[in-house]
């Protein structure tokens, strides 16, 4: 069996914790590593803060196999999310030379401002992540991935890192729906998770048109089991709606 | 000057960490905090496992003011957010009577199975927080606010939550909106994020309609000092559009 690959997110941004902004990144992020093998562990959203940004990378990139970042990577002085990592890494900043060629083929000589050269500043010994939209690079360095806040690039930035990762075996899932409630199920489900202890059996009420339901997720990376325990869930829900 | 009240807001669920679920929580309880002067500093996307859980709500309890929780108080066997807090919080749980009162009434003696006993469960010392969608109550204890995870429930959770919390100096905010990009912008903003030092000045690009722009946010307590600030961002725009 392969080994597990983690992974924890960072998303550096005053304007999600301010409630100006619904984010839309975690969910992307999250569903391109369940496509390749990668377990997403732990999600951080912190302010726009140096020393909070610095010891969170920190921390998590001792604890994971890889750690992505959103937000705070443009040109303005609220963007600090390259020296922090710089930091978090013990590097610093240099002007990185194929950095400093996309911004010039992109905006031409006449127009790189000092504003733009910032988009160039890039960790010693960092990777360039391609933006396809509007040429700043994010960057990859030890095994810290920093992306836009931007959700259409930081998308594409995901899209270009995630064929590039390793990953374990891809943990398969099943849904099951019902309109039973949670506290209806809740001791055969329990019964279920006993006998399948390798399958995650999970409960996730929901509330639609009026009424209360369920959808019965089961994952695991062992396909035969999976399926043998959907049986059993099908055949309790069937069971408990007589 | 009132001092500054903290939050910070841990999401339970495997079912966001898989991408299953887009999260709504967070920015409904992001926007009910700024309407109450409680600044929201960090958010943590944990999973269903009990030690990280516990040693989470235990940090951030003892770091701001509230801890809000999402997630995992149902009647199934995944359900482990009450004890885990009771644990951070030094307690245990016990059998509620109000919970139970409202449980009962809710089910009728006949239906108030086991599993739905579970609910009511409450760690010693804690205040129920009404549910008004499906009964089972959410609590508080120290100053750790625990609530449902599905939207509905959560957020009515947090409508009864924030009546009753003290909050500081309500931040205000003004938007000005731009085509322009942020590199040109870049410049001449930082010079008026220097001249107002205590208006958060933050700069959020944005993709829409195949074209960047940008949203200029400037937040501060202070009203007077806000709308300066405003006049010379949108003097700023006006003058770089010419």
């Amino acid at each position: 069996m392969s080994r597990e690959f983690t992974a924890a997110m960072v998303v550096i941004g005053n304007e999600i914790l301010s409630g100006r902004t619904q984010d839309k990144n975690i969910n992307y992020v999250a569903c391109k590593l369940v496509e390749i093998g990668v377990r997403l562990r732990e999600v951080r959203i912190v302010p726009d803060v140096e020393s909070e940004i610095i010891s969170t990378v920190r921390e998590l990139k001792s604890k994971h196999d890889y750690v992505f970042t959103s937000g705070g990577i443009g040109p303005t002085h609220d963007d600090i999310t390259a020296q922090c990592v710089a930091k978090a890494c013990n590097t610093v900043l240099e002007q990185n030379k194929d950095a400093y060629d996309i911004l010039l083929d992109y905006y031409g000589i006449e127009e790189l401002t000092d504003a733009r050269l910032r988009m160039a500043q890039i960790p010693v010994g960092g990777a360039l992540i391609l933006n396809p939209v509007s040429a700043a690079p994010g960057f990859q360095i030890d095994n810290v991935y920093v992306m836009a806040g931007v959700p259409k690039i930081m998308q594409a930035m995901m899209d270009h890192v995630a064929m590039h990762l390793d990953g374990g075996t891809v943990i398969q899932s099943r849904t099951v729906e019902t309109r039973l409630r949670e506290s209806v199920i809740a001791r055969d489900l329990g019964d279920i998770q006993e006998k399948y202890q390798s399958v995650d059996v999970g409960s996730y009420p929901y509330f639609k048109d009026g009424q209360l339901g369920v959808n019965i997720v089961l994952r695991s990376d062992d396909g035969n089991l999976l399926s043998r325990a959907e049986q059993d869930v099908i055949e309790m829900v069937d069971r408990l709606s007589e």
